[in-house]
């Protein structure tokens, strides 16, 4: 487990890759040796920043899943490795939700909080991501996020106050985990989540359905592993690809599942599947998230430019000399797939370390 | 390779399942010891017809990448191993095709030819389907199929001759390659070629663009193999699936690569991929495929109904006690994946026999 003393052969692992990729930090022997001393006296070692920094880079830079990764060299990373509590936990969060959303030029950033050591677990964030949106059970229905009906229990379980007048998108409280403090809730305030109101370039009804989406997908149940530490509260972000909210968060029956309505305002026939209104209304639900974003100045990408640019980053990674791990179910957006060049090829699978890893947490 | 003797563990293994799945076969054992005795005495043996019938399709049921599976029993097998030279083979494709149009009612069905013995390679047919269109240079460009440039050269080689007034949409002839014979062409003709013109249900323009389509897909360059024994002219068909055609076939760069010129006629903002004009132009592409094959009473599938039935043919599987291998990349449709619900699960990988094996034949 993560708690247990570390492998001193992942942790060389990690170090020359360090060294290897960055001369600047001189021999690696002498710190090899150090390394290993301090495994041996503590069960673990500290990582200097510039190995977090660059363990963290190099995690994005691996992450199979993700298309965004040609700008890995670019996240900014957080040094909370002091930050342990609760409350500064979820202050911190929220601070990375206001740095990282910029008034809408969002910027990549990961904030690292303590890691595990051994027999001293670190603190957790229950949330998958750091902003969610709760659902409420509605006569047979759902109001909100349907997936986030169970977290939204355990939120209110714990004595969150939901709105008085519960809606669609009431972003959930954070839930921070300690071993002193058990589980503790932190509302999110107002100005820690940036949304975006959707409206369409053309459909002038879109407007008035209310919907509307936060910039910044903050991750934060991911655990980050470098050179054998674990670092399991490790929020990162990125921007938007458009396809994330229009092609799934707004779409997929276990979420807000707005194709059915949306086809039926725009006056689709829907008498068949082969009229593929099903399609059409997907297409216009991206159109809206992509122009709204835009007209708010928020940085989005859109899922024709995103792949061109992830196949730019699979050459350069190639000429480097690297091996680049692409999970092709994962890569290829959820519409379009054949539209977009990232299709029509293999991609490496091998895994690579540093990485980040998905706990099977049974507690939600 | 498949001229070598027959491997009879199997041999057995197939006859096993045989027997098992069709109890009315009667017991195995006197069966085995007549197919070892076989073996032992020619290199191979020789498929009753009942076992080839039941191999066929169960070589259809384990096609990981097929996604019409729901119908795996109805598959119509013709037994043509005694045809061996290339103007019956070439003959029995053309009935074949036929068949399966059946007046635009599509049959599911496979013609299966001699198979590879020790030292006597059966015939082989060059064209990975029996109706592909031809592609020619023309001024830069490519009139008809690009993916079929270099296919067409061959066809011209070997003393093809092309209409008079070259087309977007012309049959490309068969190449039969037999051991004594080598490569013959053989031209299919007007009736064997059913074709449905393409027309939209409200762009008027759309059907002006002089767009077809054939309505069989028939696989001919996979190798099926029972039990040991390859038979490396077996095609076969179903019907469409709309997104192979209004996806794929012509909106691939290597195909006919027709979203910008259908994007540009429906007079879509091009200026930027956020405009998302190259899905809605695929998504209109689709419409006509499956409106006209429709209108002309041809068999055809939309992704959405397919997708159903599929799962349904999985749990069918899995009520069987059977492993159903399917591959998710293939299986999700081309455009709108997430909107299926096969995009929404993982499946069984491991492959199973009789199945279906795809040669890199180095000729073409
Ligand atoms: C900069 C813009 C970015 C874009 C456009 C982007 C895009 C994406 C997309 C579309 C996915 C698939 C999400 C899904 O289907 O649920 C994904 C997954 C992922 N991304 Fe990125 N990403 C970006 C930044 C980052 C950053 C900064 C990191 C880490 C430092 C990161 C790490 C990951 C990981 C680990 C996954 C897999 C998540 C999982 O397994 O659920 N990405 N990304
Ligand atoms: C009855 C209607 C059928 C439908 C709707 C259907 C649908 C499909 C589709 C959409 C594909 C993927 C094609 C591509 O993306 O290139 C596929 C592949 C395949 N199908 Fe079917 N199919 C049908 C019948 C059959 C039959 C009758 C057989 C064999 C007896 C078969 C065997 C296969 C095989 C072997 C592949 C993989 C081809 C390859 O590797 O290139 N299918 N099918």
């Amino acid at each position: 487990s993560s708690t247990d003393e570390v492998d001193f052969e992942l942790a060389e692992e990690f170090i020359r890759l360090f060294h290897a990729e960055n001369p600047e930090a001189g021999p690696v022997l002498p710190r090899l040796r150090w390394v290993r001393a301090e495994i041996q006296a503590t069960g673990s070692y500290r990582h200097t920043t510039a190995e977090l920094t660059f363990g963290a880079q190099v995690a994005w830079r691996n992450s199979a899943r993700c298309i965004g990764r040609l700008y890995w060299r670019s996240l900014r990373v957080r040094d909370l490795r002091a930050v342990r509590d609760a409350d500064r936990v979820a202050a911190h969060c929220r601070r990375h939700l206001r740095l990282a959303a910029n008034g809408g030029r969002i910027r990549p950033v990961m904030s690292v909080f303590a890691p595990d050591e051994p027999g001293r677990p670190a603190p957790r964030i229950w949330n998958d991501q750091l902003i969610r949106y709760a659902g409420y059970e509605r006569d047979g229905g759902v109001l909100g996020d349907r997936r986030y009906l169970g977290f939204t229990r355990t939120a209110l379980d714990l004595g969150w106050q939901p709105p008085e007048q519960p809606g669609m998108f009431d972003a959930l409280p954070l839930i921070v985990e300690t071993e002193q403090e058990g589980p503790t809730l932190h509302p999110l305030w107002r100005e820690d989540v940036f949304e975006v109101p959707l409206s369409h370039p053309e459909l002038d009804w879109f407007g008035s359905l209310g919907l509307r989406w936060h910039a910044v997908p903050a991750i934060s149940n991911m655990r980050l592993v470098i050179g054998g530490v674990s670092y399991p509260a490790a929020p990162f972000n990125g921007w938007y690809l458009g396809t994330e909210i229009g092609a799934r968060n707004l779409v997929d029956r276990d979420r807000y599942d707005l194709s059915e309505l949306v086809g039926e305002r725009m006056g689709l026939d829907r008498s068949s599947e082969q009229t593929l209104w099903r399609d059409r209304a997907v297409i216009e639900i991206n159109r809206a998230v992509l122009h709204s974003f835009t007209e708010a100045g928020v940085s989005i990408a859109d899922h024709h430019t995103e792949s061109e640019r992830f196949l730019t980053h699979v050459a350069r990674e190639e000429k480097a000399g690297r091996s680049c791990p692409a999970d092709w179910s994962w890569i290829v957006p959820p519409i379009s797939g054949a539209l977009t060049p990232v299709f029509h090829r293999y991609y490496d699978t091998e895994p690579l370390r540093p990485e980040f890893v998905l706990d099977d947490d049974a507690a939600h």
